[in-house]
């Protein structure tokens, strides 16, 4: 599989290296970015975070805003970031919204014409980018969590939930955490899977945890009580009871005052590297 | 003095808000951010930096990229970011190149048409900024920090070396330190200064270093080995002959692999907190 470096930095004594390659799973050239702590290698391969982004954000947006390198780096683990959507598909209307098509991939594979030609970041995200990652990063593929916000958070935890065996801690930013409710996801989901809901609750983890998939450690989520889409788009009220349903373990924080963005993420992003820490690094 | 508020964020526990307002000194509308930590008032205010960002950023960059709202906040110091040029001069060619005009303002109030009417970011940082931010914030002007990255840096040193009472402490990442003698400096200053070198001594930190204008404090820089800039623009080992000559006191620390990017500033952005509270906190 051929990497592309589009750039290194040196960072935190480690490396920040931004790359593309050709995406099997997407048809197309796909980018990624990939932080390697100091002293990682072959036979001390790192423990390694995947970084999801929200609506409109790139590979780039996570690793730049969020202030998570820093912890990454004492902490020994290392970061992957993928890109939110696939790029250069050419779907009829992809970029005519900020909230559907370019930017907007929902970590799914749809199955509706024309998206399912290319927006296929469901197994993308799976499968392709940690397989590719760790056959050319000293990355430990049995140490490996999965961390989002906001569209990215909704990835995290419905990744986590079906295979738990995968991403082993899990985390997240203002998700939406019932996507099958509220108007994003609604009209994500109609556009990429179809009108049939009962297509929609594998990529619903309110809905997942409803059906019982749980994950084996405690799940961490913060959210600012002045994030201008709690009441419309986030809803975390339905996680919690989900979760207390299911016996699964949340731990879900407010915070006064903050709101959606990545202001809000800085303020915490050490406490969700710890939390990974603590997992990962057993 | 009408303020407009643009947005405001919580963040590490204090605020952080973008701005704008009538520049007198600039005769343009002016945008600039503030980072207030939690529990500062006009009983006790805070301790303030200025940041000034490099070529082609803006007021958001320095925030944004480089880290510093974390240890603002735990060390209960203020940040006020500028911008790096007027915005809306509509000076012929301002727009043509990204090392002059619009975006590259180079901290200067220039002295030549078209550019006398509107580049005077000089005694915008000097003067108005100051004021106005601390007529309108709880900062206390007595203890008024200036740091800075490239052409940003540049301006943080000579800001300082001009006026050691108005800036009671100075860093620099990666600085242009002898504008006069590299490419970038000598384009900007013959258009915004004309070809009269004489002019351009008291915007060039060795030069000032040269004439005595000394900082009671001292001088911290970080500079990365791997600066794509390092040799055409940057040349710190002027700022290191020219310190040594005057008796001022300079910590210049080099950083084998890192470059000129906020990934290199993010890096070593405690360091430069830490030398700012040492002093400003006393």
């Amino acid at each position: 599989m051929a990497i592309t470096t589009r750039s290194t930095h040196a960072c935190c004594g480690g490396t920040l290296g931004f790359y593309s390659h050709p995406s099997d799973s997407l048809g197309l050239e796909a980018r990624f970015a990939v932080f390697m702590p100091d002293g990682a290698s072959a036979a001390a391969p790192a423990p390694v975070i995947h970084l999801l982004a929200g609506l409109t954000c790139t590979e780039e947006t996570f690793l730049i805003k969020a202030n998570a390198v820093r912890f990454a780096a004492e902490y020994g683990i290392a970061l992957v970031a993928t890109d939110t959507s696939p790029r250069g598909a050419d779907a009829p209307g992809e970029d005519d919204s900020y909230d559907f098509g370019s930017g907007a991939g929902f970590y799914l594979d749809a199955t509706q014409a024309p998206w399912a030609a290319h927006y296929r970041m469901g197994t993308y995200v799976a499968e392709e980018l940690p397989a590719l990652t760790e056959a050319n990063f000293p990355l430990d593929g049995a140490r490996r969590g999965i961390m989002g916000h906001s569209m990215g958070g909704h990835g995290a935890l419905v990744h986590a939930l079906r295979a738990p065996d995968r991403w082993k801690s899990v985390s997240a930013f203002a998700p939406i955490v019932h996507p099958s409710a509220v108007p994003w996801g609604e009209k994500a989901f109609t556009g990429y899977l179809g009108p049939d809901r009962a297509a929609w609750a594998a990529h619903d983890a309110t809905l997942l945890l409803r059906a019982d998939h749980t994950h084996p450690t405690t799940i961490l989520v913060d959210q600012g009580d002045a994030d201008q889409f709690l009441d419309a788009q986030l809803q975390p009220w339905h996680l919690e009871d989900a979760a207390r349903a299911a016996g699964q373990e949340l731990i879900l924080r407010r915070h006064p005052g903050y709101d959606h963005s990545y202001w809000f993420i800085q303020s915490f992003i050490q406490d969700h590297l710890t939390h990974h820490a603590a997992i990962l690094r057993r």
